[in-house]
């Protein structure tokens, strides 16, 4: 009989006990959470603290009694594993409620303690108004102090999801809210030029956005907390969430000396084994290979750890015969009227890798558009110019997002390319789709760049082509360039280019813009076919290029 | 300069026409659509009907107009080609207000006529109370039919995919709705056990549903219309909408000497070439290899034919160089609170083509279950046994059905396998998704069935269990047990199994029923890891056994 200790009971630690009983109905398992929940629903908690999810027995999506009569699991929680003994093979564990400690042997160890968020040592950071986010009982303790009538300001500390998502439900109870982003962009998994679109709209709720400016200290103004930034802004607030990130929480495996990441993880191989025999780590705590780098990458995120669970479980009965692939890292938020979702790589990661990409950017109502209730989708795909092959893909849209990242993030996972992408078979019908789907519109785009067709831009290379002595041709109706346009621009409607060709001069280089890139398209194929050599489509067109300007133009 | 002639302007002919001009800014490009619109919205045509879509205007998403502006094509509506010289190279055209007729010369000839609804000599069809439809015109005809208070009846002849959008449309107006259909089934290219979720829905609607029952003949009974049914039942309405299938429209091409597939369709080569030199067909009206089958399929779908549009102009001006991969007929329609979609083979196709397979159904939230408004959503997929490779798949649902059907369709263009699903990274978030989303449990559950872990058997495999004496065990609970149950089965909850074991049998096959699956697995790994060699579990559950059986009892 063979005895399995699992330390962390949430999403990678519940899941690996499930699998080990499904394979092993003999063997005696045991969880060690040092929380008072296994199996909470943790990517649940915003939406608690929101009000969306009513009823608090709701987190809790397993409970150790359920474990214990479905799969003969026992999970205690309140108990930490305080150490490692890997040469005796053993674990100290030590019961929080009364301190009491004692020692449990393992025949294989599982690891799956998680992250914790960073709480870095800022003055004033121990102020008790000040939050962070990871268990029901950090829920619970913000949902008390919302639930107060006095709280009435918070600031969330990051622009990522979790915080987004905070914002979002704090916002929705009445609360006024103020996000504090150290960079220049909220959701820094997603290029500057989606982010934009998100911000607008997170503006127009009323919420206060601080981009590109850090927290130097946060301070108290009598029974009101500052948040002083560095460039000598002062928001005040009732309360803080601190949302700027998670730590693997390895100080158990360092101790035990287990092999860790750069980063702070622990290594592990393909089998999810760590350096110490018989001992495995699985979840937001481990190192690994990315699939699209040559680096290794540690990626909390709850898709993941359930399916790293169920191919370690599978290693540990079998003898590692699963390799692990990597994770490429999808994920989504739902922020006010926007959904934002990333997948692979964006122009940050790329850029960082010294990696070859091209860009395409689409926006396309999220069905058909003569079918009410349509609304737009903004996709962008990165790609390898090399080989066609997908790096990543972003959308952020109101309706629709998920459906077109999971796609994406179904053909990346399959090695897939631009051509794959015009290939795409989607389930059409008005209410769903478009007869083209724009996953096939940024496919087609990009085919016809790698024909020769056209030469798609990114809104980055319009100061290049500035200096350059560019003619900046924009394909819309007089209607919509009077609306706004890039400075400099000329108004030639495309339908009216065949006749006006003349006004184009031959010798400088042609950018072209419409509104978000079809017309500009069908301008630039007029204008090749008719001896125009260097002409360029702004990828997104006008909407792009607004929708980032007025972004760009608040940073100071 | 070229001469390009187009026969037919909708999705296919237009989008070529688009394509070429993109392509070659010199050529003479012109279009021929008998009708009177080209290039509307025939997918929304039923919206427009049941007043969904309440401008007709919205239904003409390109005109002659735009489409000479934009793009310097020719479109002339109401314009029939009647006859083709393949060998003088040109077209007879007849101008339909007139009857004058013209010859026009091409250098290429695109075919594009699509399909035309089935119309069968049954006796009493040429009442004009029965419609069919397929045009703007059609649609106007109806639409004035309804738009009659004395119209209170309507009978949908074709339960497929139009005909059940009609038949919503025209229940949302208040008509009272009967459905007929002579197999025993709606939604022919979907599986039974998927059809009767559908059709327990439009039975909960008042919509009176006939199955497997032909019409024999339509009679008039003073002011109504009887359609008489092989049955004997006589459905009294006031108006009948035919919808059992399309034709290709190909007696033109039939006519010009050109070489037609059994089916009728025009048979095209990679690059739609027909067997007339200088003559391309696409869309509706074409044969081609089945990219999951070795025969040849005539697939009538807007998707597909917008995609070859592109391929086969790119083949005309650059001289076939792009190979068309065929289309796995990807379809989806919204019927009253459900939506059903498939992607690829399902059983009947299977069954007749004489491929291998095995199945799996499971039930799931759309969403985590814990965040509001979570609905159930039921997938299938098909699967090649002897290597994983995925042959097609389905859902049901009233949420995320085209999201998944949509990443299914992804991995069945890109050979995948259950494997590839195991693996699938979706965007997770609790309003979109769990952190195992349903295509990662068919995946688990097919690994799980081909690694000897479970074997996963089909509703239609009962019966032969029931002869070979099969002990049937229900792993629910005794409330739900209570709630109905397969007939014979013993009920021991899973969570008392451990304990009541002495009670299965062990010289006779098991087969274990929970409620969608999961409980029969851990059921049945118990059972396995104690010394039972001949277990099966039902996919799908209790769930999926109830759905058929409501439904094949009302059969007689």
């Amino acid at each position: 009989m063979k005895k399995y200790v699992i330390v962390g009971g949430v999403a990678g630690g519940a899941g690996v006990a499930a699998r080990l009983r499904r394979l092993d109905e003999s063997a005696e398992i045991t969880v060690f959470e040092r929380g008072k929940h296994i199996s909470f629903a943790n990517c649940g908690l915003p939406y608690y603290a929101g009000g969306v999810i009513e009823n608090r027995d709701a987190l809790f999506v397993m409970t150790p009694e359920k474990f214990k009569a479905s799969l003969n699991v026992t999970a205690k929680v309140q108990h930490e594993v305080t150490a490692i003994n890997p040469a005796a093979k053993t674990v100290t564990v030590k019961r929080l409620n009364t301190g009491a400690e004692v020692t449990e042997s393992y025949d294989t160890l599982i690891l799956s303690p998680g992250a914790s968020p960073i709480r870095p040592p800022i003055p004033g950071i121990n102020d008790d108004a000040i939050y962070t986010l990871r268990s029901v009982a950090d829920i619970d303790a913000i949902k008390q102090r919302i639930d107060n009538p006095a709280t009435k300001r918070v600031a969330v500390i990051g622009g990522g999801f979790i915080g987004l998502e905070m914002a979002e439900n704090l916002h929705r109870r009445g609360i006024a809210v103020s996000i504090i982003e150290a960079v220049d962009q909220v959701m820094n998994v997603i290029d500057y030029d989606m982010a934009a679109i998100v911000q607008a709209n997170i503006r127009s709720k009323g919420v206060g956005l601080y981009l590109k400016d850090g927290v130097k200290s946060f301070e108290r103004r009598g029974t009101g907390l500052a948040v002083c930034l560095q460039s000598g802004t002062e928001v005040v607030c009732d309360a803080v969430l601190l949302s700027i990130g998670v730590r693997p929480d390895t100080k158990l495996a360092k101790d035990a000396g287990i092999e860790l990441a750069p980063n702070g993880a622990i290594k592990v191989n393909e089998y999810f084994e760590t350096s110490q025999k018989d001992v495995y780590a699985i979840g937001d705590a481990i190192s690994f290979k990315s699939p699209l780098l040559n680096t290794d990458a540690t990626v909390p995120l709850a898709g993941p750890a359930n399916k790293q669970a169920r191919i370690c479980a599978d290693n540990i009965v079998y003898g590692n015969k699963k390799a692990y692939c990597g994770t490429i890292g999808t994920s989504i938020a739902r922020i006010f009227d926007y959904t934002a979702a990333a997948t692979g790589l964006g122009e940050k990661a790329l850029d960082r890798a010294g990696l070859p990409y091209k860009q395409v950017v689409t926006h396309a109502a999220h069905h058909a558009s003569y079918y009410p209730h349509a609304s737009m989708i903004s996709i962008k795909i990165l790609y390898n110019p090399e080989n066609g092959r997908l790096w990543g893909a972003q959308a952020v849209g109101m309706e629709g997002v998920d459906k077109r990242i999971d796609v994406l993030a179904a053909y990346i996972k399959k090695n897939g390319t631009i051509s794959d992408l015009a290939e795409f078979e989607q389930a059409y019908a008005p209410p769903f789709d478009s007869a083209k789907d724009p996953i096939n519109m940024l496919g087609f785009i990009a085919e016809n760049d790698r024909d020769g067709l056209t030469t798609v831009i990114s809104w980055r290379d319009i100061p290049r082509y500035k200096e350059q002595g560019a003619f900046f041709l924009d394909a819309r109706t007089p209607e919509e360039f009077g609306c706004g346009a890039i400075p400099g621009a000329v108004n030639i409607p495309h339908t009216s280019l065949r006749a006006r060709l003349n006004e184009v001069p031959k010798d400088r280089p042609i950018v072209i813009n419409c509104g978000m890139g079809l017309r500009g398209y069908i301008t630039e194929r007029i204008l090749r076919q008719n001896g125009y050599k260097n002409t360029a489509n702004l990828s997104g067109g006008f909407m792009t290029y607004n929708t980032v300007h007025s972004e760009l133009s608040r940073l100071s």
